[in-house]
């Protein structure tokens, strides 16, 4: 048992699946297959659309966060479900996402992904006093302090960073033919992992497909959602039109609605609202985070996680009203 | 026992008077004449002003926040002490102050006064191990959430809230005569349900002088002393003369100087620098709000009164220096 | 032993060792003799520098938070470790370094010094749960609170803060000499206690030196590599050459290099690691603080170590790859 986490035999095919089902926790799975998958869409969104750097990112990312957890001899229950690498994988896509890709960028990604494996673990032991988990927040929180610290540092350029500017006027005039809706509600599901492609879209969802079909259901079911309210409320169009209001909602689905809570019409209704609530978070996090230029990652699907899993709600047996 | 709370039997006079303790929470106490008159001098100052929705906001967000407690099947100790409603209530008043009367802003008051109720149980979770609890603060975060988002939203206009700008020069000169003195003085009472009337100021210390005349001496010392600190420190005058210096230091001298503490003169001296702290940290909220345009709520009174409670310090007990 | 935290005795010798101790717990020392050597820094920078109220602004934020320990009969065991003033003399030091020297400077000096004491204990009670201390941060939020509330107070001017802005273009063009980085390394150190002084920094490494080799090794090692990672991320040559970079990763480095772990060669690289993140985490907050002109005091040794400290890794006993 030991010597399974010593480094000569980390590179062996048991490393491998772990680092795969590093990227399947993202959407809460633990199962190889599936992240296989979903770095396959990761691999094909980043090329299309002109980023490799993105993929290859997210690969340095996972094994270097996964490779931290072995060197620190963290628990090895967490290693083998995949624990150590969610949030390393994150990291590993947003800083190509944001950031020009010089080797400063690629030191910062290797020290913030490896970060993030510890700081889980301290973030943990914090939330679970309170029966929650710390989800993707040390993704969150690392990725937004790097962004924010490349306004004030010349050698790690973010070309693809917003102005800074105030809140201020736009527009909502959306093109809503099926198509378009149909690309709009794909890419809230592959922005998960900052990836605007509709392609990987369909990819992920077969990947959950594979783990657990109430994974798919929920993903499907909370992009749509999330864009009809969105499209209710007449959001910035810009937003909706790349899936940006669609991926904190998919997650927050997927967590209330069939990971933290069996299926039943309670927990259901529950999680709708829950999605419901996503968008609204994300527009006030859209909207906090423009004077810095900066995008809201995961925090709202954080934060409404947080708020709809903290009641410890018995949701699961039955009553009657 | 149990059937008091089935859905059938809700409607009963119970049920209104459990409302009317919702209103009277707020002010941390638990009286259902006094919440009466609380909900009175709101329908006096909103419709005196030309803002009758905002009343009816607050019985909207009272119901609908007080019911899910029942649907949810929470505690019913804390539901006969009126602890589901006085964050609904709260929502239910800030929403038609700061938003447009369109029909997605009352389903959005609906939502979140509904979602007031869970968000205390899972904040009280954390902020019960450490002794104190969530106060106002599920109110808080939620309704500036909502008007974050308005920034994104065109189906959810906010035209009564501010321009987001940096924060800029201001005027402190203020009509000091007796007469206004007063009128400022009792705004700040009234401005605890976002109410901007004296007679709304006069109607609420006399709900609470039926509840408990200390809390009714402690809201009249803390918005005189507010008052006295604001201008002594020469703070904005608009914000002064809206009341707006006054309604969190009223909440935290009732809180700290007699609700959480027994009245004797350490406590007393305690409460009245957790007033005159709450003015400093009012100016603090204030200017971190400007860039967004948002007004601060009671954040000011949570904030301080967590940083007075949190040290849970022995002030009852009788000792020499 | 209860006589001995009576008045009357207090303006004893012990006093005053309990007084000097306070200054050296900034640096995590407990020590009369290296305080005396930091309170003999302060002087030097703050007069040689034409602001000697920072001086006696430490004088009286030391004493005042010290006293109210004693007068809120707290912990004699803390207040003879000097924690009753380490947050005092921060904002003693603070205030005088941002606002016009006033009669209410002074007041709110004291009063805040004063409640830097109680907020500690409460702060403490919570980070404690987690088996960290709340370090600086009394100091941090509530200095924070008065510079922002001075932006709608008249009553309380703030002309050395800088002017509100959204983040924009800024200079890393920085004058290397030899001569030149010495002094930003300098004054990396004595940016601690907000002075900006190469002679106060070598002061202090002298204090550091008498109380704890270990501490003046780390602090001096610390500024050097935050140096070094600021110059090599091209930041803001401004923030440099005032040793504005170089304050919180020498906080972090005592901290984590050698006073919550013992020294060997794996804490030493995960101090060091503390340390480079320290460097970012510094670039964000001043990122975040543009729009409102404030100072990041030492926010980011608090959150970084918060970072590194939480996960509570076992990192002193001997372990093999």
């Amino acid at each position: 048992m030991k010597e399974r986490y010593t480094l000569p035999k980390i590179f062996s095919l048991d490393f491998w699946k772990i680092i795969f089902r590093g990227a399947s926790q993202v959407m809460f799975q633990e199962n190889w297959c599936g992240g296989v998958l979903i770095i396959a869409g990761i691999f094909w969104g980043s090329y299309y659309s002109g980023f490799p750097s993105v993929a290859w990112g997210a690969i340095v990312g996972v094994i270097v966060s996964t490779l931290t957890g072995y060197i620190l001899k963290l628990s090895p229950e967490d290693g083998d479900m995949g624990l150590w690498g969610y949030n390393g994988i994150l990291v590993g896509c947003a800083m190509p996402t944001f950031l020009g890709e010089t080797l400063l960028m690629w030191l910062t990604l290797i020290l913030f992904a490896a970060a993030s494996t510890w700081i889980l673990v301290g973030m943990n032991r914090v939330f679970k006093k309170f029966k929650v988990t710390a989800y993707t927040f040390p993704f969150v929180l690392l990725t937004i302090f790097i962004l924010l610290a490349t306004r004030v540092m010349h050698g790690l350029p973010a070309p693809y960073l917003s102005v800074p500017e105030l809140p201020g006027p736009f527009s909502s005039e959306l093109d809503t033919t099926f198509k378009s809706l149909a690309t709009y509600w794909l890419k809230g599901i592959s922005q998960v992992f900052l990836i605007n492609s509709a392609i990987t879209g369909i990819i992920f969802i077969f990947a959950l497909w594979i783990c657990n079909r109430w994974a798919a259901f929920w993903a499907c079911l909370s992009s749509a959602i999330a864009l009809g309210v969105a499209i209710l409320l007449e959001c910035d169009s810009h937003y909706i039109a790349n899936g940006l209001f669609g991926f904190s909602p998919v997650l927050t689905g997927i967590a209330v609605g069939c990971t933290f809570y069996n299926v039943n019409w309670r927990t259901t209704i529950y999680a709708v609202l829950a999605v419901v609530t996503t968008v609204y978070i994300q527009a006030a996090m859209d909207t906090i985070a423009v004077p810095w230029g900066l995008p809201t990652l995961t925090t709202p699907f954080c934060i409404t996680t947080w708020l709809f899993m903290l009641p410890q709600l018995k949701l699961n047996s039955c009553t009657k009203i």
